[in-house]
């Protein structure tokens, strides 16, 4: 058994991107720019910010923190995003999800310039990411493709089972790993809460994806031997020995499918860098798309 | 067994929209209005072309046809594309395709507004159906779970296994089948050239919809018994008794798999229809869409 270790590999990716950002800075280009609009105090979200602006830091993108109180009104924040829009200093920008209840997300993820949309939610980036063409992947589906990719683990004609059918994990993944390309060409099964025979099922995956929220739910039965296991769940699960009060909690029964597999992500330091690591990705990518566009 | 007929089921369809454009004009309103681009003179699309006029106009529709030599430029197409987005008459517009070679397909069907995008090839439209949004399906996928709701077909909880992954079938016809709406909510798997053990796959499917444009390539023993069975294939195949020269034959081996199934759509007679109906199902809705934005 081989760890898929995603903070080394995220790592990796955040060094090139530096060492662009650098070769940017000394031929007198300015730094690309990233948004993040933070609405309400929600711990985690506040957390996933602080990470995203960190990580602008150490690989020397501008960044910026648009905090908006937690009653902020639905209109407030489509302002908000027309002003990033118009923005011509911002080359991508994110809002964070969950919003406040009273907030539509649709109507705020539709209102986002696609040219802006490095957390790859909106219509168009869905859109193009299918017609396998050139697009913003959201972070989690791009940053699985990219350890995959990395480790040099072949995919073609296998078996996968992708648990979970979110928008912005389960489904893009389905499509990302059965297109015509590299990473790809898997068999792809998406399996959800009316999937009947699940055990059955995920025993015959060459390549597992669990990306529903539920922590340990994948049990050993359930893992084929010789598998690939690809561990999307970060739940926060209260525990009293941490100072923050709480562990991140992956899908899979680590301990006991891990013996079991050729590769697998823990939790963390699995998927979860690499997701940090792709919405940097995006964002130099929505730069280089701008400079391409306008030069300015 | 029992036949899924297309036939009958469009023709409901088309009998509901001329209602409801009968309505439309009794109150005074124009129709709805479609209009198609065809380049060249390939021999399948002006058939193509020419349904959808004669459908126009058995529904009170009003049609255009754009008639371009196949020595038309990307340039001259793209500014074809750019009058109808702008033209005020048009509710919405398909480029038949295949394009000529020297034309690329994708740059075209990135340049219709995805406001008259009623083939729903778009990036635009692709992604809201992704994200389980109002959007022009694309006619064929969209023309399939009009059979199977309209034939009370229970899908949820079903393996269901489609064959083939293109943009326009295989890929969007996975996604409305797996997301959670009725019909849908089935354990999708999309198979592929790539796909091992195909045979063994297809026979443990509930629902197998072929679109992989092989005659007869499903076969009796890639069936299981009492499944739904949904033809999608329909290739010109060269025959002398016929007048035209060629029949359409499907996917599927019919006389042999037809028996072993619950219920089996024909060649023709089947999805072709449904896909012409859907065409109609999209011009009215974009019709409508234009209508409340704008009130003409």
């Amino acid at each position: 058994m081989q760890i898929l270790d995603g903070k080394s590999c995220s790592e990796q990716i955040r060094r090139e991107i530096s060492e662009q950002v650098s070769g940017l800075r000394a031929a007198g280009r300015r730094a690309p720019h990233l948004a993040a609009v933070l609405v309400g105090d929600d711990g985690a979200s506040e957390t996933y910010v602080a990470n995203k602006v960190r990580d602008c830091d150490e690989i020397g993108f501008e960044s910026t923190v648009v905090r908006m109180r937690a009653g902020t009104s639905e209109e407030e924040l489509l302002g908000r995003v027309a002003e990033l829009n118009a923005d011509a200093n911002i080359d991508g920008f994110i809002v964070q999800l969950p919003l406040p209840s009273h907030i539509d997300e649709h109507k705020i993820t539709l209102a986002i310039d696609a040219e802006k949309d490095v957390d790859g939610f909106g219509p168009q980036s869905v859109g193009l990411m299918c017609l396998g063409l050139p697009a913003f992947v959201s972070a989690t589906p791009n940053g699985v493709m990219e350890l995959l990719s990395r480790n040099g683990i072949e995919t073609e004609g296998k078996n996968c089972v992708v648990l979970g059918r979110s928008n912005i994990v389960g489904t893009p993944m389905s499509i990302l790993l059965s297109r015509n390309a590299t990473p790809g060409n898997c068999t792809v099964t998406i399996a959800h809460s009316r999937t009947r025979g699940l055990q059955e099922l995920c025993a015959r995956a060459d390549i597992l994806i669990a990306a529903i929220g539920r922590p340990g739910f994948v049990s050993a039965d359930m893992v084929k031997s010789g598998a690939v296991v690809i561990d999307v769940g970060t739940t926060r699960v209260p525990d009293a020995s941490r100072k923050s009060g709480f562990r991140l909690a992956g899908d899979v029964d680590f301990d006991r499918v891990a013996p079991k597999c050729s590769w697998i992500t823990p939790v963390p330091g699995g998927v979860g860098p690499m997701t940090r690591a792709s919405l940097l990705q995006n964002t130099l990518k929505a730069y280089h798309n701008r400079m391409r566009e306008s030069d300015v």
